[in-house]
């Protein structure tokens, strides 16, 4: 299989971590967004949204959504529950993530890292806003020991990236007791590796 | 059934849309988000980020995230493929609506109607650009015809929501040829209901 990936993408870390964890060999495809790579003909082929990760199965089919690749990847092993509440817990989750998590605390992180923060405080702060509310709710609603219950899945794996980093985007996840004990035990998860990058590119 | 609701909400609409399609009664309670009724102690119990759509099955167990209740509702019927690259094609848009067209049209459009535009007009910038740059995206992938292939899926309910109401967000569906002939695809389908009230609450 092929990771269209970026070093610094915690999208794309999420699914970097479950091949990991899952044992699958992949060979890993840098797609530069910062030149605008991600954006050009040969990958909007893979991705109509021009984004990273896209998987490659052996196939040739080409699977984009860091959580619609997770689903793919997990099933059928022990990270996603094969019955319906469980499963559905899972899915809440995940659409959780992407729906608040990510487009408050990935933004922001980005705005932080790239340096756009001062040319855009109003959106810096919208964003960071929800965020630190997506934080708030992740707070309330976590179970012991895992999101989703008992087990390790892949709604924590989702979670896990962009709420780790969360003081790079102006957050800060100390503040969360439930979610700090929570992220240590995602990483005590047998095979679970952080290779997430820092973001060095600037918009200068 | 009781379904947790609001009757301006294109997240609720989903829901109601996939119901009535599948021939399932269900009762409606509506949360009055402008009041601050899904921010209460009873709504966060059911949803701990505190929003509609949440669906209370005769269980008694609660599960929000309309993706997430589509997913569960359609499990066994023709809207949701079993195979697993068919069923990856309909996660994948299921998330980038989720993550790309609902954090841009939805707020977008919440902004517009409720009179916060001119309060901050970089963040209605920032939200309406996202929702655009989603629509071109749709427009790009979306294959005759239904974005997951053959047929249609929740998918294609999930981005029918804040898609056809795009103009209440400042975009304009009408401008995407293919966006337009899927809208009408889909409002053909068998029990399709729209449903959507306009929101009547204004920021004062």
């Amino acid at each position: 299989m092929i990771l269209y990936d970026h070093p610094a993408s915690a999208n794309c870390l999420k699914v970097r971590i479950l091949l990991r964890q899952l044992g699958l060999s992949f060979e890993r495809v840098t797609v530069d967004l910062f030149s605008g790579e991600t954006r050009r003909p040969e990958h909007l082929a893979r991705n109509p949204d021009g984004r990273v990760p896209v998987l490659e199965l052996d196939s040739g089919d080409v699977l984009p959504e860091s959580a619609a690749i997770l689903l793919y990847l997990a099933e059928g092993t022990p990270f996603l529950p094969s019955a319906p509440l469980e499963r559905a817990r899972v899915h809440q989750w995940l659409f959780f993530e992407q729906n608040q998590v990510e487009p408050g605390l990935a933004v922001a992180r980005f705005m932080a890292l790239v340096g756009r923060v001062g040319k855009h405080p109003e959106v810096f702060a919208d964003r960071l806003r929800q965020g630190r509310r997506s934080l708030e709710s992740l707070e309330r609603g976590l179970v012991d020991p895992f999101v989703a219950g008992a087990s390790y899945t892949v709604a924590d794996t989702a979670l896990y990236g962009y709420v780790h980093c969360a003081s790079e985007a102006g957050a800060e996840p100390s503040e969360y007791p439930r979610i700090t004990a929570w992220l240590g035990r995602v990483e005590a998860t047998p095979g679970f590796v952080n290779d997430l990058e820092p973001i060095t590119w600037t918009d200068s």
